[in-house]
C-alpha cells in the first residue's frame, strides 16, 4: 500500500506503479520463454503460476493472451534497439557504422540476449505464415530490421565510403541472411563456426561495396 | 475387407495395405499443417477429427503424438528430398549441378511445394532451442541439407568447374542463408523479390568461385 500520508492522487500513483513493475517482471519472463519456446507458449495462467502472481492480476494487466504476446513483441523490439541499434549509432555513418551494426547482431545472437538466440528470428519463423495482429508485429519488426540496415548502408554512401552503384536493397538482404543464418545454425545445432562464417561473409560483401577497402571495421 | 478367397495372409496383406493408406493420408496432411503452424500443432486428436478417422485408429499407427511428428519429419524430408536433391543429379557434377540444385530448392520454397513455405526453415526456428527426438531429427535434415551442399560444390571443384583454394564450407554456408531467407521473407510479407536477390547473390557467389564464370548458369 501506498504511504499513509498520500491522497488519492498518491495511492493511484503506487498502484499504477506497481503495476507497471509487474509488468515488467512479466515481460521479461515473456520475452525468455517466448525465444525458446515460442510466443504460442505463452499464457496469462502460466505466467501467473511461474512468477507467483494471481491470475486476475496478470489478466487485469494484459487482458488476453494475444495482448501478452504482443507486448512481449515490443518489449523485445524495445532489447533489440538497445542493444543493437543504438549503440551503433555511436559511430558516425560510413562503413564503420555498418560494420558495427552487423557487430553487434552477431554479438547479440551469439551472447545469447534472450536464451533461444534471436528472439526475431524464432517469432518470424512462428508467424509467418499465419494471419492476425502477432504476425503484423512481427513483419513489423523484422521490416524495421532490414529497413535499418538499408539506411545505415544509404548513409554509408552518402558519406562516399560505399559504391555509388552499389545496390543497397540486395547488400542490405545478403548482410541480413549471414547474420540470420550464423543464429539459426548456431542455436540449432551449436556450429561454432556460424558466426565466423556470417562475419568472414560480411566483410567480403561490404569490401565488394567499398569505396575503399580500407574503410571496412575488422570484424571480431 | 478382402476377397473372400485370400487366406489369413491375404487378410493380413490387406489389414498392412490399408493402414500404409491411412499412414500416408495422415502424413499428406500433418506436413501441410506443421509447415504452417508448426509441429506442436499436431496432435492425434486432430488429425483423426479432420479426416473422419477414428482416434484409436490413428493411435494404432503412430502411438503418440512424438511418433507422430517423427514421422511427418521424415514424410518432409522424403518429399524434399525428391523435389529438390534427386531432379539435380540429372546434371553432371560440376557448376551446373550445384546451380539446378540451388534453382530446384528457390522454386520448391517459391512454388509452396508445402503451404507454409521451407518445412525445415520452420521447423528448424520452432524445435531449435528445445531438446529431445524431434530437435534431433530436425538437426539431422538441416545437416544433411547443408551436408548436400558441401558435397556438390566439392564434386563440382574434382570436376574442375570451382577453383582448389574455394573454401567449400564457407561457401555452401552462404548459398544456404541466400536460400533460406528469400524464403523467410517470402512466407513472412510476401516480399516478392526476395528470391530474385537469392538468384542474385547465389550467381555472384558462385562466379567468384568459378574457374570459368561461363561455367555459372543462368538461375531463373
Amino acid at each position: 500500500m501506498s504511504g499513509g500520508t498520500a491522497g488519492t492522487g498518491g495511492r493511484l500513483d503506487g498502484r499504477v506503479e506497481r503495476g507497471n513493475q509487474t509488468r515488467r517482471l512479466v515481460l521479461r519472463r515473456t520475452v525468455g520463454i517466448a525465444s525458446v519456446e515460442g510466443l504460442d507458449a505463452l499464457s496469462l495462467g502460466r505466467i501467473a503460476a511461474e512468477l507467483n502472481l494471481s491470475k486476475s492480476g496478470v489478466f487485469a494487466l494484459f487482458g488476453s493472451k494475444e495482448e501478452l504476446q504482443l507486448a512481449t513483441v515490443r518489449a523485445a523490439g524495445r532489447i533489440f534497439l538497445d542493444t543493437v541499434v543504438e549503440p551503433a549509432r555511436e559511430e558516425p555513418p560510413g562503413l564503420g557504422q555498418v560494420g558495427r551494426l552487423c557487430a553487434n547482431w552477431l554479438a547479440y545472437s551469439e551472447d545469447r540476449v534472450f536464451p533461444g538466440g534471436c528472439f526475431f528470428y524464432g517469432a518470424m519463423a512462428e508467424y509467418d505464415a499465419r494471419e492476425g495482429a502477432v504476425h503484423d508485429a512481427v513483419v513489423d519488426a523484422a521490416r524495421g530490421w532490414t529497413g535499418q540496415v538499408e539506411r545505415c548502408i544509404g548513409e554509408a554512401r552518402d558519406a562516399g565510403d560505399v559504391r555509388a552503384d552499389t545496390d543497397i536493397g540486395q547488400l542490405a538482404f545478403e548482410l541480413v541472411a549471414l547474420m540470420e543464418t550464423a543464429n539459426a545454425y548456431s542455436v540449432l545445432h551449436g556450429a561454432p563456426d556460424a558466426y565466423r562464417r556470417a562475419s568472414s561473409g560480411i566483410t567480403a560483401r561490404l569490401r565488394a561495396a567499398a569505396t575503399d577497402p580500407e574503410l571496412v571495421p575488422q570484424l571480431p
